[in-house]
């Protein structure tokens, strides 16, 4: 975007107008959320049936009875060759754990500093740790990292992914950068997915750090948009051929597929790793609810089952995606003063705005009862340096109701912008 | 147990009669396990009904939908309410969260390490940090601190709790000793409940550190065997009372209510310390399985419904465990050849034995097929110093089982005490 071929003329008349729908979303009281990405409660009835998916009478799986404590200790055989491959990883790398990837990756992180990983000499008690943070990215990220005393350093996303050359040389350079943080595929907020170029190059780069890890937070892998999936490269395979097996973990979940808070998650790795993984948790937890893995099994019943699934909740979300679309296009296109995302799968559209300008817009909503992600939430430490970037959130509330937010939006870019460049 | 007021003449004679019952053992070929604390499939089926608890459109509960993110974020009022009065903590100072209160534990002392405690100056990270381990007791507890090097120091358990004379001197004289394992009720492995006396003493006494903690895991506290229930002093009100009111970490679980990994856990402790639990893991998930939280409320229905189903528990385990005090009583009472323990809840019987006889037993049960808990266990690094300690865990197979596998610990324990006395 060039801020100085914006026509102000035009931002002029746009912003006259912009005051007077201002004046009647204040009048009119308005309390609409685009906040955060969760399912809608249309999306979480797809799933309704599988609260009764276990009938009494149906508790063995794997050879097991699933309300006891007890193998498998990878969790379900029957869920993890359902979601195999669809996370890219075998079934014998793959893991089946409770209802948060995030947990497995704070857990990942944490038990670092008191293990060492394979390839590793030490824990990371007592040292400094840094973590790769491709911004805008996805902010409960930065948080473990934060909680953990990770520093993180924050490298530039393009359309392709993080930006290879910043990436590779800050592994390179600094034995101190132990991790970084990747959503792969339809990436928390800007919907890009990794090219193949991209995913090589992570596999093969040199770093410094003997037990550097990639996690590869494969949260939207089954969350199509339209009917033409990303193709995302397969990591561990990457990883694998360029001589470095124990790079990635990977994570998955079906937090935004069945329920959220309430569904299974998923770690993936090479064998030492998952024997890594499985150690520690061993102590930590005799075991997962394999009662709630099963009943994700008797639900989906095979990978075309989640596939399937899938596709009902794009039906559902899509037309908010174009609500979305359709709102920046027609009230920001002919401005020229914000690009945005169309992104092909994911949960978020990600809004870069002039330069200043986030943090007022996010105030603006806010004035007339419209909760947007607060403006830096993309960035490491909450700091956007340009001040620029927004999350759109369009799931969860109704169509409407997204079409309303999105007016609002609108008009508060047309007002910030006119504001900061009048 | 006064080895040299042993008759050896008897004990010559029983070794006769059991060398012939190890012989026939040997030849039946059994496979029986009576190694860990697990609940039995007749058990299991008491809970089968909460698999179809929630019927579909059964999603609402403490105002929101529970299928999605969000609060609240202590978990389900109503579950909170019915455990509240069970594990002895009031509501608002009560969190529920997933299948695991070992896992709450291990977040606890892991998080402890990254995030100074209320009332503690800094983290512990880098610092040298132990915790008391009265023993005999539970081996998983003695897992994680070895996992987070958390350094054990072994007190003895006597019938009223620890030795809190020796408790007292540790925790007064080093500032290092920052916690305390605690099974308070129907310990494990011994049965014991703590006294008033040692509660108030755990709450009273005074501590090096600023940031003592007490981990209470209240695992059996609904765990009874008899029509008359132990009662256990409160001990966040003992805390309180004497001017610790952070002192203590109270956890509990269903996990030997309902399913065994597929129930619900319980955090309690005072204000401050609730707040610094949430505040940790909100970083790390979102929040908790609230449709599992849900279920258990439907199938509970109120505290009532806990203690009911409680009941029906103690009418399927009371007779093994007093097959247990049978096989024992009968078969060694006479010899003066070992102590044991008359539980009246929890999930096991601990056996004392004539010292460095411990290991041998279990090597000669396995021999011929049956399971013991490794001796040692019970004691931190799994090292009893005596070799005499083992537990008995009777719950998991049928009673023709304990009564068969109890034949041959007797007999074992017969022939270990004459290789070592004779």
């Amino acid at each position: 975007m060039d801020v100085n071929a914006i026509d102000r003329q035009a931002l002029a008349a746009a912003t006259d107008r912009a005051r007077e729908a201002y004046a009647e979303f204040e009048a009119a009281g308005l309390k609409l959320d685009i906040t955060r990405g969760k399912p809608s409660a249309e999306q979480l009835d797809l799933s309704e049936p599988m609260l009764t998916a276990l009938q009494p009478g149906d508790h063995t799986a794997s050879g097991v009875d699933v309300r006891n404590y007890g193998p498998p200790a990878p969790g379900l055989t029957e869920l993890r060759e359902i979601f195999a491959p669809l996370v890219g990883v075998p079934v014998d790398q793959l893991v089946a754990r409770d209802n948060a990837s995030l947990a497995l990756m704070h857990q990942c992180v944490a038990m670092s500093f008191f293990h060492a990983l394979p390839g590793g000499r030490d824990a990371w008690g007592g040292k400094p740790v840094k973590f790769l943070a491709p911004a805008p990215g996805y902010d409960r990220h930065f948080a473990v990292s934060v909680e953990l005393g990770v520093e993180l350093i924050t490298v530039p996303m393009t359309d392709d992914g993080p930006d290879m050359a910043v990436v590779e040389e800050l592994v390179r350079s600094d034995d101190s950068v132990k991790g970084m943080w990747c959503v792969p595929k339809y990436s928390n907020p800007t919907g890009a997915t990794y090219s193949d170029e991209t995913v090589r190059r992570l596999g093969a780069m040199e770093t410094a750090a003997d037990d550097f890890r990639i996690y590869w937070d494969n949260a939207y892998a089954v969350h199509h948009l339209t009917d033409e999936p990303a193709e995302l490269a397969d990591i561990l395979e990457a990883c694998a051929a360029a001589g470095n097996p124990d790079r990635a973990f990977v994570f998955a979940s079906t937090s935004k597929v069945t329920f959220a808070g309430g569904g299974v998650s998923f770690f993936g790795s090479s064998p030492a790793n998952v024997e890594w993984y499985l150690a520690r948790d061993f102590v930590r937890a005799i075991g997962p609810d394999k009662v709630n893995q099963l009943r994700h099994v008797r639900f989906f019943g095979d990978t075309a089952g989640v596939e399937a699934h899938m596709r009902k909740h794009a039906e559902i979300i899509a037309p908010k995606f174009e609500a979305v679309r359709n709102a920046l296009d027609h009230d920001l296109g002919p401005l020229g003063i914000a690009e945005w995302t169309d992104p092909k799968g994911g949960y978020f559209v990600s809004l870069d705005l002039v330069p200043g300008t986030a943090k007022r817009v996010v105030e603006l909503a806010k004035a007339v009862g419209v909760a947007l992600t607060p403006a830096g939430a993309t960035y490491p430490y909450g700091n956007d340096p340009d001040d620029a970037n927004l999350r759109i959130a369009p799931t969860l509330p109704p169509l409407a109701e997204v079409e309303r937010a999105m007016k609002v939006l609108t008009t508060c870019v047309i007002l910030a912008t006119e504001e900061t460049l009048g």
